[in-house]
């Protein structure tokens, strides 16, 4: 007995051959995708359990390959301003020796990406455990890190607290079938040469990924040609530290010799197109990248940085700002943004032989959109429809590892109570200005 | 007395010192708005129809400062692909000889733009009768041309029949009190000096905008410096049809010259961010435009072109494009943004006495985003959250004129009949899709 049938669905498969199935069916068992084809499937399986997509538009579950998600408590604080993150983020991060406030924000944070389509979250921040609790609790699939830093944090008195945070976490989680445990040092200029070797040994010993922000600063790139004469993915290499299972967020600032180490190394890289563009940082040259088929997906960075968590609003700007750069309305066509979101991002977090694609045997972590809505009508092209005109009031349906997240475009699941949450959230706004306000 | 009140609402006045009035009453009579001001107004005035905005954010209605609304029925068709205007959208436009398709697509677009906030729209098309025609059914504000081109036309089978076809118009419609006639070359490479300066009289003797690409292709500005050894503008300036009037839509490659000759002849920019960044055809100078208060408004050009008609979806990405390339993180910070989006927009079409900010004695046009959605809190700055982290899903209350268009998130007024008008759009896909696939 299947568990569940989704019939009248266009499905947007994302596998190597990017078919597309129109008026197509989809049958789950359990956690699993068991099933994909057109209406002959009705007659094959029986499953009391049947959903009428309506005509919408199905997708992989979309991938945030990095983020920091327990940042939304300060979303919209600060926006704007120069040298923001030392002169403001640091600062009101203090604010999160109270783990209470990490595990608020990663609720708050799931349920918009939730919300918006995202069915798999790559997170570092602090009490990294909070993010981890908060996301078994909605059932979102999350690759989790501490973050590790040379300076004490909210939940170490020590420099490089993280450490030994980490090796507690990962134990912890290591077994998990919604949550991977990752090592995140946070960049090259909050981390010493041993620091970065020692967590790379984690990575490696588990088998874990190893995430971290790199070739995002100017002055990161500066201090590190500076100190060692090299880049700061050339620096990365030479200590050993890269690898298939490292994840580059942002990768800005880097030379055609670093891609082609990044290349070598198989690193996956997190391109958070938004959240660079607000931040003036410039744009990583992914489309080099895209040509060697190197790993990228998408990222939103933290909710300070790029406001919105869902990666649908990200998927137009990608289009948008790498079209400009390169001066070629051709590049980067909707469906290879599409793409990044799904399988890429499961490429880069080495997941995919699980999840980004809608594959027999793949996980079923589903994404439905309706198409009743005006702007997401008419359709010629479900790609362009998606990336061009969708917003994440169109996600109707949300589907992680075979169990319905989102339905009619609300939170299914009442038990973790989302009015109390939006609540509590409100009620801590005074505290968060008090502090704001000293800055 | 008063027609409606509604309170219990965060308004942006957009007025000059940008004023918010936080738990704030907006009191409208007839077609104005009548007082506003803090709770106290309540007692004031007496009225059976009192709106409670349950804490959303007011603001003016968005105008759309330039587009092609009835193109919308092609949307999603040729996304992403080279030489686009006269390899598809010309020959398709040819379809337009069935002006129903054009009343069609300008209701359907209508719909659209006002469920995203826009309560004034610039339109410039065929038969664009037919959308005034369908603006007066749904009751949003309209400056509307018809385009003049020298090739015969969908509605004229002559060379520049929009030059005759716009002077009947501009007659039926010049004393309406929600339709702007206006004129509507389409370019410099599909109009002669004569054409254009014939444009420019009709506009000097109704005193009506004149609206035009300019300065939008790399053909038009090389054309210009061979035949004319000048830039588009300067040409245009040498004709002597630039004035308070003109509508320049683009205005991408412009120099710094022609800067400040729109500047002396105080013409009004439309910048369209989105149709140009997916375009690939370049970032217009508008920073050095605002810094010398020229009047700018945010446009979403066409939807083959632009594919959503809203101006809410343009904000984040006029912020991000010019801060990145401005490389400056605090350029255009979000109130600026919704500035050009509100009044900076009626500023452009001249009605900046009666529209664009929320004022006694201005037209009641507003609009209202609901705050209970997850991704519209937490609220430490307003202009923040509706520049980043909004989305059209959140817009629940769009007023135009003292009349509620739309309601908790739908057209409120059923006589419309917005359902048939979805599926009149949807049974015409099949004839579309062969006269493309010709293509
Ligand atoms: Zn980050
Ligand atoms: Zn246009």
């Amino acid at each position: 007995m299947v568990s569940m049938i989704i019939k009248n669905i266009n499905i947007l498969t994302m596998n190597k051959d990017k078919d597309i199935i129109e008026n197509g069916v989809l049958v789950i068992k359990d956690n699993l995708i068991f099933d994909i084809g057109d209406k002959t499937l009705l007659a094959k399986y029986s499953c009391d359990n049947i959903i009428d997509g309506k005509n919408g538009i199905m997708i992989p579950g979309m991938i945030n390959t990095h983020t920091h998600t327990s940042m939304v408590v300060f979303r919209s604080l600060a926006d704007d301003v120069q040298d923001r993150l030392k002169r403001y983020l640091f600062p009101l991060e203090k604010m999160l020796v109270d783990k209470e406030l990490v595990y608020l924000g990663a609720k708050y944070g799931i349920m918009e990406m939730l919300l918006g389509g995202v069915t798999t979250f790559t997170d570092m921040y602090y009490y990294e455990d909070q993010v981890a609790r908060a996301a078994k609790e909605f059932g979102i699939r999350g690759v989790l890190g501490e973050t590790i830093v040379d300076f004490p944090s909210p939940d170490s008195n020590e420099p490089y607290g993280g450490l030994e945070y980490s090796k507690w976490f990962i134990e912890k989680w290591i077994d998990d079938k919604l949550i991977t445990p990752a090592v995140a040092p946070h960049a090259i200029y909050t981390n010493d040469t041993e620091a970065l070797q020692k967590t790379a040994e984690l990575s490696k010993k588990y088998n874990i990924p190893m995430m971290m922000h790199v070739a995002e600063m100017d002055y990161e790139f500066e201090e590190c040609e500076k100190k060692y004469n090299m880049t700061p993915v050339e620096y990365l290499d030479s200590i050993g530290v890269l690898s298939e299972r490292f994840i580059s967020a942002h990768s800005i600032l880097v030379t055609e010799k670093d891609i082609e180490l990044l290349n070598k190394k198989s690193v996956g890289i997190s391109h958070n197109m938004g959240a660079n563009s607000k931040g003036a940082k410039g744009v990583a040259p992914i489309s080099a990248m895209y040509k060697k088929n190197m790993k990228i997906g998408l990222g939103t960075d933290g909710p300070m940085s790029g406001n919105t968590l869902d990666i649908l609003t990200q998927m137009p700007l990608v289009g948008k700002i790498h079209k400009l750069f390169n001066q070629d309305r051709s590049i980067f066509p909707a469906k290879e943004i599409l793409e990044l979101a799904t399988i890429g991002g499961a490429r880069v977090l080495n997941l995919d032989h699980e999840i980004g694609s809608i594959e027999i045997g793949k996980k079923a972590d589903l994404v439905l959109f309706e198409t009743d809505s005006i702007n997401m009508q008419p359709i010629y092209d479900f790609y362009s429809v998606l990336v061009y005109s969708s917003n994440p009031g169109n996600v109707d349906t949300v589907i992680v590892d075979g169990e319905i997240l989102v339905k009619n475009k609300k939170l299914f699941q009442e038990k973790n109570n989302p009015e109390k949450i939006i609540e509590n959230l409100k009620s801590i706004k005074n505290k968060i200005l008090e502090t704001a306000n000293k800055l």
